[in-house]
């Protein structure tokens, strides 16, 4: 006979395939799929959506759910199958709560509006996107209110992205770092910006997807269980724990631009491939948080790869890939030139210290629309004014201004932005835990070997997949919880070598 | 109210979507997919041929069909709505017959069976994939026995493939061909084979992709609602009617490789891509036999792509592509290269006048061994005495005697083989159609125009899809049930121009 727990997990992996199914139909139309395939692909993607929704909220899983309560409290907290249990009975109860048909209508009015978006944003036209925008806020809303009893409106949305925090933790932790940012921000952008013009010119994208590619493998990134393709929004995806595949985009006048995509989607995939391969199929066989999970490619993207250390080694490579556009530019110049800070409009593009206040603009603009303090018609001038207020500069248009991020035009509002903030500190603070006992690792990476800082994360965050919640993985891996500390200490280092601080 | 007819379409969308994302997943696996992926694929691929199964054999799709026995019969026999019902009921009986778990159960065995005949074929070692192949002919007897009243065991494992045609209509026609095709195969084989060396020679696999591509447009394959990548076994898949995509393979010493791969996958993307949009999602959006399918892919391979007139435009420009390699070599002397008929050992590789009788004798040995006359430990042996007799030649060993071809490794044994030589017989049948009314054909393919023929087939054949069956089809399109002699006839005036024949 099998028993309740196997007979779950059998559910969940099946559930786990129709998604793996649904991914790959993702991936397809991001990679390979003909134009001409887009109308189908939709429809197919959203046959396999609610399928997977369906099928995880079949009341004969809170049955199993139900009749495994006893076997759960008999085992201990942090065993696997406690874990699987209580993660699968957290997401179970909260699926559903959503029901299928606002699901349904959602998918078909966000994928809606981001057709719009697509229309609307070179044409620099906030007007066309207002009322959609509108429709998404009142739907976000009404998400929201599928969970009543929160703290504040925003809560239901962060959960399934941050398990363990609210608004409000969000709210003083981005404070703290504001009051300690801003000054340095300024310190940093009222001198004359270095010069990245050694990053302009023109560079053969093969080469440079290959360097890319090069270092990600360098990195711990295992080619056997993974790969890497070219598309317009750069990302990683995962069809098992045997195939954890990346993207990334490049220019031939910008060498940042593959090289550095290719490293930041490297640290999410080294993150899923260091997952325990028991996992494979369930739950728990993948990323805890969305803040862990950027604490990963801003690690290795940031921390490690825009490092001098990183570059006394790779920089000679690089040298001898581009001979004719770099070797007349030196280590200094090429370091600081990766590490310019300027006061600039597009998230996307910003630098270490300035991304956080991009993130932060966009966090309060949300918490207030959910809240009724905003109205979608006052997004653009409010847009404006905050980033005259926070950066020194007026975006000269809507188009690289409220137009700018996707996100409000395929998805809520609400709990898409603090991640990434939430990854730059904790990626400073697992980096410096790990420094704490192996304070080899500087040293390792100046000789191009990463493999003590691999094996540290993959010890203490990776293996885990979602077995613990973000603070729980927070507290076992640094033995504290979320702090800035590490991550203004880097900063006040790292930028404090480049330009002159106080 | 939705009507009962969109029900059922509503369903039969799904399933679609299911099967769709399948392929898709197959396909992944043989163009992109990292080593490492493998087994959760293998997992994920059975979820979802599960759930079509499911989801296809749900009785409301039997009550939906029941409750529109009344509206089907208040319709022409001719029109969409009677067609997509009258073709759901067939294959929903046909579906219901066969359990799940023996389906599962196949599936796995089949997968196993594949595994261990990709290891025994290089080893020469029919011992070892021979108790797999026992068990599943056992199968495959099993499979036939869930539809009783056959007149032959074989019948209802030919019927999903051609319906319409029962083995004593396959052995009838075969017998009636063999009878022509030895006399001319002996004469042709007596004589000195074509040489060519011309194909042989080193030919830049980049080079002889892009020409294949380029041939495939010029026929009228829309990149715009396909692609083509390189697989080690090519094929031709479908995700949706604006999504058909073949897969080709090349040898950079061997110049046929690529060229006529492509043009056969091409012919069978043609037909997919010729089906009327709007049956798009449903049962009837797909090509209605094996045997014609087949006979897209000869016709537009050999009947076009050997033919004389078809190089007397594209061979200047193949040398222009190749100078170095072809420009002492004639047309005359490429195009009989081409066309080099000799007895020789793999079916894939054969000519196509031979080529029949490698698929005669899988068909006779199927048969035999499904009516018990013949064991498979007999098989090796009976293969060899065999293909003496009818090719002259020996195999001088197993691997590329019975263990050649894949089909009896990884599928049932039992209707597999005989729609290549159906549609040898077919292609030329509408291609002799296809010229009575429209005789500029062959001028036009001189002048590497394709567009009438392109035309008169999807008029006559590709549009219906699956509305008509194959007999159908053949009757409406050529006027006749299927009959050899326009082949004959073509492969007498072909040959009979590079060989003496009598």
């Amino acid at each position: 006979m099998e028993t309740n727990y196997t007979q779950l997990k059998t559910r969940l992996i099946e559930v786990n395939d129709i998604q793996a199914a649904a991914g790959l139909l993702h991936w397809d139309q991001s990679t390979y799929m003909p134009p001409g395939g887009a109308a189908a692909r939709a429809r197919q993607s959203a046959t396999l959506r609610r399928l997977a929704h369906e099928k995880f909220t079949d009341p004969a899983i809170g049955k199993l759910l139900d009749d495994l309560i006893p076997y759960q409290q008999s085992l201990d907290y942090s065993s696997d199958e406690a874990s699987l249990i209580r993660l699968t009975r957290r997401q179970y109860e909260r699926a559903i709560k959503i029901p299928s048909e606002f699901l349904a209508e959602v998918a078909t009015h966000t994928s809606e509006s981001f057709q719009v978006w697509t229309e609307a944003r070179p044409a620099n036209d906030f007007e066309r996107v207002r009322p959609y925008l509108e429709k998404t806020l009142e739907y976000s809303r009404q998400s929201a209110n599928f969970f009543p009893g929160y703290d504040h409106i925003a809560d239901p949305l962060i959960e399934p992205r941050e398990y363990g925090m609210k608004a409000v933790d969000v709210k003083r932790v981005f404070a703290e770092l504001r009051e300690q940012l801003v000054p340095i921000a300024s310190a940093i952008t009222s001198q004359s910006p270095a010069d990245d013009s050694c990053l302009h010119k023109i560079y053969p994208e093969e080469k440079q997807l290959a360097f890319g590619l090069d270092v990600a493998t360098r990195f711990g990134y295992d080619l056997n269980r993974g790969r890497s393709d070219k598309t317009h929004h750069p990302f990683m995806t995962k069809f098992s724990l045997g195939d954890v595949r990346i993207t990334t985009r490049s220019k031939e006048d910008s060498l940042g631009e593959a090289m550095f995509c290719t490293m930041h989607e490297t640290g999410h995939a080294l993150y899923e491939q260091g997952i325990r391969g028991d996992f494979e199929g369930t739950p728990l066989a993948r990323g805890t948080s969305a803040g862990v999970h950027e604490s990963q490619s801003r690690l290795w993207e940031n921390i490690v790869g825009r490092s001098k250390g990183f570059w006394k080694c790779f920089y000679p490579q690089l040298q001898q890939i581009f001979p004719n556009q770099l070797n007349d530019v030196s280590l200094d110049t090429f370091h600081r030139a990766i590490n310019k800070v300027e006061r600039s409009l597009i998230r996307t593009e910003a630098d270490e210290v300035t991304y956080n206040l991009h993130v932060m603009l966009r966090f309060d603009f949300e918490l207030a629309l959910l809240e009724g303090e905003m109205e979608i018609k006052d997004l653009p001038k409010a847009w404006r004014e905050r980033f005259e207020s926070d950066f020194g500069i007026v975006p000269p248009d809507d188009k690289d201004g409220v137009l700018q991020d996707v996100h409000w035009y395929y998805n809520l509002i609400g709990g898409g932005f603090q991640g990434y903030t939430l990854g730059n500190i904790l990626g400073a603070q697992f980096y410096s835990t790990a420094l704490e006992t192996h304070p080899e690792i500087p040293n390792e990476i100046e000789n191009g070997e990463f493999q003590t800082l691999h094996n540290w994360l993959i010890e203490n965050v990776y293996q885990h997949g979602s077995k613990f919640t973000a603070p729980e993985i927070i507290e076992r891996a640094t033995g504290k919880s979320m702090t800035i500390e590490p991550y203004m200490k880097y900063l006040r280092t790292k930028y404090g070598e480049l330009y002159s601080l106080d």
